[in-house]
């Protein structure tokens, strides 16, 4: 892909999504060469002004390297643009190379994360916002403006599978994003400890995301076909410890009890179904376009989701009407 | 106007701007309750998505509270979705609240600026970059990401009366902007001074843009009863040492030689072509909405810049082309 094309293909999947009927957009954000994304807010945006009804979010903005009050006017900025359709997902980023590049030590990682979030929380439900930590100047009744459309803006935790990191969302009663790589199964655990921390906090528990890879054919020896030298090629480059992926590993982690959610429509669904019933989480979403999949494949991938694993998650689960921000698609560009 | 409008009624200046063959449409910063909008690339990449060929501009960034590296990524991404229509206007800005707010001193307000400045240019044109300076951690072999679509990100400086502002900028080579709130022919030695510092630098000059408030209708009398009381109350809560302004003061600064673009498109003309003879500049940027003017008559005016002041200017300066990223529409929404 060319330059030009990894950003506004991005544009081009929320627009597709949103035609479609999928019920969330989001856009991750990396410091690389092969990532195209370094703004979500502003690809966002883009986004934003192309489709009229999908929720638009960060997955994930890598808090411990920006600055909260930023953070919290490009978003606000975004739901106003998009008519109350922002949300964003607070994390610490897979990768490490925003702390060199925005000056923070390695060393206080866990301090710069939980400082930023405080006042990131602070600032959205309180204005003026008079605040002081420490890794920030403080706040003195300082005004955050624009504030957004909606009343709160949705802020989410994204979590890998650090205990504490569970712990902390269900405290803090935010809602909880996993990204599962591994056995979807090893999960179970985070959930119910977020589900129990938030109770023991007196709150109630807030929704779990999930999010895979991702790519959808109707058959699904057409699906692994297509999607492997590209798939093989993206683990290769963003996960060398994982070594190079073979077809048989791959062909395993696309099994009924994988990580990796490539198959046919109708394997995708039994997969959403076994991963609902073990986490029960609400809300999927996919990242699509991995490893330089073709623009081709990656949105009739995305309409397959919306036209015929959506319905048919939804019957099995009894839920006639649509179910608001729940089963999603999610873009990676 | 709501909060939402104020954010979205700019996106819609610059369709209508684009569609009337504008050629540069831009967004200023501002932390304030009274401005819309604090984070001018946002806005800039939902208009993007609802434009095909008006370029896009910051007017101003606040480089001295901002990161470069951030605004560099956020610009180059804003310039991959619109196909290479992004340009960004570094500046101190007009207000102060941003130094508070990002925990900038303000005694060390001219350091900032400039080393910020220097880091900006350097990401621009280096890939990895390596820098150090006192305002800011420092990079090692650093990649910025993405890179922009444009070999080259257009940047230019905002000076506000400063000479060694403009010094600066000759030094630099880079493009003016000049925001001409007094009498026009007071910036006349500041235009000379630029051409003559870029000259001693063994550099071409660059463009010269004057941004202006600005109001257009059919008639003068309709123009200025229009947009008198929006006016007033607008220098009344940003510029307060300005007093309040009667009417008799609005009509002399809408005069000949005032300031304020605020009268028919034969005035407009005239008076765009009259500074043209004093500073040369080659941009004229149109401030609109101001104090709340309607929507449907700040859209009214934007229409009649394209369609009738610019062509009459063109004609008058025989550029029978389109004279590319000239004449131009603004928004301070």
């Amino acid at each position: 892909m060319c330059r030009r094309s990894s950003a506004a293909h991005g544009v081009e999947w929320a627009r597709v999504a949103d035609e479609a009927g999928l019920d969330v957009f989001g856009v991750g954000e990396h410091h690389r060469e092969d990532f195209a994304v370094s703004s979500p807010q502003v690809v966002l945006a883009a986004a934003a002004a192309q489709t009229t009804r999908i929720r638009l979010t960060s997955t994930v903005t890598v808090l411990s390297s920006a600055d909260p009050v930023r953070v919290f006017e490009d978003f606000a900025t975004l739901d106003l643009i998009s008519g109350g359709r922002a949300e964003l997902t607070a994390g610490r980023g897979a990768y490490l190379e925003s702390f060199p590049l925005f000056g923070q030590p390695l060393d206080r990682y866990d301090e710069y994360f939980e400082d930023r979030l405080e006042l990131l929380l602070r600032i959205r439900d309180q204005n003026p916002v008079t605040w002081s930590g420490t890794t920030r100047a403080p706040l003195e009744e300082a005004g955050g403006w624009p504030r957004p459309f909606q009343p709160a803006l949705p802020v989410w935790l994204a979590v890998g599978g650090t205990p504490s990191s569970a712990v902390r969302a269900g405290a803090l009663g935010l809602p909880l994003y996993l990204a599962i790589l591994g056995d979807p199964q090893r999960f179970a655990p985070l959930a119910e400890l977020y589900r129990r921390s938030a109770a023991e906090a007196g709150r109630s528990p807030g929704r779990i995301g999930v999010t895979s890879h991702f790519y959808v054919e109707a058959t699904s020896q057409g699906a692994r076909d297509t999607f492997y030298p590209h798939y093989s090629s993206y683990i290769g480059q963003n996960m060398p410890r994982a070594g190079r992926l073979d077809r048989a590993s791959f062909d395993s982690w696309a099994g009924p009890r994988g990580a990796l959610f490539a198959g046919s429509t109708a394997e995708i669904v039994d997969k959403i179904l076994w991963e609902h019933e073990t986490l029960g989480h609400t809300r999927f979403l996919a990242e699509v376009g991995l490893g330089g999949l073709s623009q081709a494949d990656t949105l009739r991938s995305i309409e397959l989701l919306a036209t015929e694993v959506l319905p048919a998650v939804r019957s099995a689960l009894h839920l006639d009407a649509p179910l608001s921000q729940d089963k999603a698609g999610k873009g990676r560009s």
